[in-house]
């Protein structure tokens, strides 16, 4: 028996939840799990089902397109790891998260390869026997580095990007290169402190907690669709380099988090929010 | 149109979410929100279905019946306030707090009378005119004192008791009474610090958080099913007493948050664990 | 014996430490907690010291005044309530958890009196025996409104004032009058969402977590030194109205928290922050 | 200028604080940051200053022994990394976030090497070119199998012992040779669920919350003083194995956090509490 998770994605109507569980009854498919959400704002229905049993893809799809409304979107998704390129600049600790994680077991991940714009995460990267990239963005334009860092990226087609505190804004045609495949790590509880130096933004305010938060990735500087925050109380004793170092548990924790949630088809775009099943 | 929800508990099968939100459609009804969970241990089905529609509850009920396998549980329930009954000794945090919220409208209960074995919070009870009954349990045996509070309980035919910080240990003859029905807050993390004075035991062992523990009660004290369990973060500069205090918070936050899991029939007893839908 | 809580904040400089014990050492005083910080930035030295034996505060302060250096503040503050007038609008939860806290003792503050510029308090303030000032803003300028304010506040000379959920924006004048002693909640997680109507902006943005930030008010709207900030999880499900929902627990928590650390005189300014000893 | 701690542990009595900083300030010591805290139930005094300067050990030393109350003890710590040796079974998180952590130099540590009991976290162990040690325990006594550890460990003359989820119990010799100095972290927030397999006693119950401790050993299993615990929301979805994957992070978390306070000499023992300044 194999499991697959279908996604529908549709205009919202009566008797869909039933339309679509009766096709996977008929197809003698068991119901793992089933979660469902109607955005009240765009009115858009969105479920996701956990599927057991033995698949004929065509004939289930071609089931569930007669089925479903004009509009709708729908995958059936076989279990497996997602492919990602992971992209860094210096910074470790979100880099290595993602590998201890992978190296225990813990995120069900492939690697295909590190590109970095610094060679300074090649070291790590190759303990865990990954392929490093460095592609220095010294002496090019955005356009020329950007075009090198694709080349590099599109060679591994991966499902996902992966910025594990790269710190370099990307351009919006790169951005849609990868629609809503790229999922960033910003370190502030957004959409506190947006832009440079949230830490020390942050310092000089005076918070008592800061954050970070991981988003997908859209044209607008830290305004994509938020899949998850984290936050951690600080104090008047935080310097701003002690909110750096407190904040580098939760940057890599809320990255991980929101990699689980990506890698088990439970998030989806509605607007420039998530929805998350 | 009416909003109504729908539970189901049964055995697990193939189809049940099918047959189930099919008759929803048959009649008509729209599926505002649907949630369900399979207990691998159990195999049991449970299903919660908010419903928006016109109801005809008898035919709807039939449907359902002749659908689901021997030995299902179904209800439809109608929107509305739940009846309670508060009991209380002389700590004023807990039935405080339910009462700012049913003032405030944070809480849909509609609450019958508050019943002390003290009669300290008479006064507190009355600012909010509510009939309140001291019962005092002293010079009586158990058996004559839950009598009695039976007695003054039923005149009120609550849906649920709230225990909020009544500090009686109750027979299994009272407990049998309202099966499934009394809510009670324990002053710590359960299973720890399990009985009497939580707070002086958890200053003891020097634990670093100290909790709350929502849950139905069964014949065993403090082994009921946890409903909702919140924390709070202590270190070595806190006595037992500013436990007690910094516990109250928890306490009143944690039970308010499990009545209105329950009144808004998201809990399901699952053995001695609780599934919320 | 007597317990009395000393403040300082003077230039930091080598000795402070010892030159301050000594004299309470010298006045036979028994140190029970002792805490100090100096701010990197500024150079001030702050120290909390909670003394306890015979005092005479004329000797002991004379004594402080030639050991410390020019420039500096000090504070003998014998244990008592703080007296506070609280300013309310509409909203009732956070006023409910100050009268309920100080009704079962866990706050010990001695409110003179709510002012509110609608009359829904009205009621719940006169539960609790408090009176209630309804000053009206309607048809007045925003300098007769306040003048009207300060009347009814200044009649009850409080030590602080506090905004539990009052809609209005103050004006420099009226903070000028009580510099420092103004502490309000500002139900978002500060300085995300500044201004009006913070959850429907949070929901707008898609965040997962939502917060509530007590703070001293000042010239600047919400931009005044954080006190305390407390979050809590939110999801897609939430509509704004969920959000302010779940907001009440928060603000009101945060409120009184904030109140708590200001009645036991923990909590100095440091130009724009807080540092609470 | 150099930066040492100074600990010092006695008997209370009045007049400590200012001793021991007019000691410092007659040796032009610059105080950074001082704490203290008296044990209500021992009576004993804990201090803990920062400073800065030009160090005299020995007369700063003499000049404390001399002022102390007689059963004083006093430290003067150099700034430095401590030493440690890591034992490990076969779990990877914890021992790979503590790498990841030297790595990226968040924790200031010295991993004198790596000891397992099974041969699986030797290969992670040298990607960071880190002795490992494999000590087999089987067909050994339990003597046997300690004495083997104990040479190895010795060899390495190691500041502390981190169990990095070993999953042996050691015996009251062992724990005698290393006291104070070993750091575990328990699997369960304690007391609740003591001993083996603490997710599924936890899944068992149907807790909403886990937790992870990390603790100093004593004699008595999972009995040692706790030096940090944290928790992590669960519900009725997880099994016992979804449990043991979300503890895996709260694990490392908490021994990360706990070998931080220590690393930065801050975690006095206090009978079976620890004190952290």
């Amino acid at each position: 028996m194999e499991k697959k998770v279908l996604l529908v994605e549709c205009p919202d109507s009566k008797g869909l939840i039933a339309q679509i569980t009766n096709i996977c009854y008929k197809h003698q498919l068991n119901i793992i799990r089933n979660t469902e959400f109607v955005d009240p704002d765009s009115g858009v229905f969105f479920m996701r089902t956990q599927l057991e049993g033995i698949f004929n893809d065509q004939t289930l799809l071609w089931d569930l397109d007669h089925a479903l409304p004009n509009g709708s979107k729908r995958q059936l998704i076989a279990q497996g790891k997602k492919r990602v390129v992971i992209l860094v600049t210096k910074e470790a600790h979100c880099l290595g998260d993602i590998l201890m994680k992978v190296y225990d077991g813990s995120l069900p991940l492939d690697i295909a390869a590190v590109v970095g714009n610094h060679p300074e995460l090649q070291s790590l990267s190759e303990k865990f026997e990954l392929p490093y990239h460095w592609v220095s963005h010294l002496h090019k334009s955005r356009e020329q580095h950007e075009a090198e860092l694709q080349q590099v990226i599109d060679s591994y087609q991966p499902d996902y990007l992966v910025l594990a505190k790269f710190m370099r804004v990307l351009s919006p045609a790169f951005v849609a290169a990868y629609k809503g495949r790229i999922i960033n790590i910003h370190h502030s509880f957004l959409p506190a402190f947006i832009g440079a130096n949230p830490y020390h933004q942050a310092h000089k305010r005076g918070v008592k907690i800061i954050g970070a938060t991981a988003h997908f990735v859209t044209d607008d500087l830290d305004e994509g669709p938020i899949i998850k925050q984290l936050v951690t109380p600080v104090d008047h004793t935080y310097s701003a380099s002690d909110m750096v170092k407190a904040g580098r548990d939760v940057e890599k924790n809320v990255l991980s988090k929101a990699l689980q949630l990506v890698l088990e088809d439970r998030v989806f775009v509605c607007g420039n929010k998530t929805v998350i099943l």
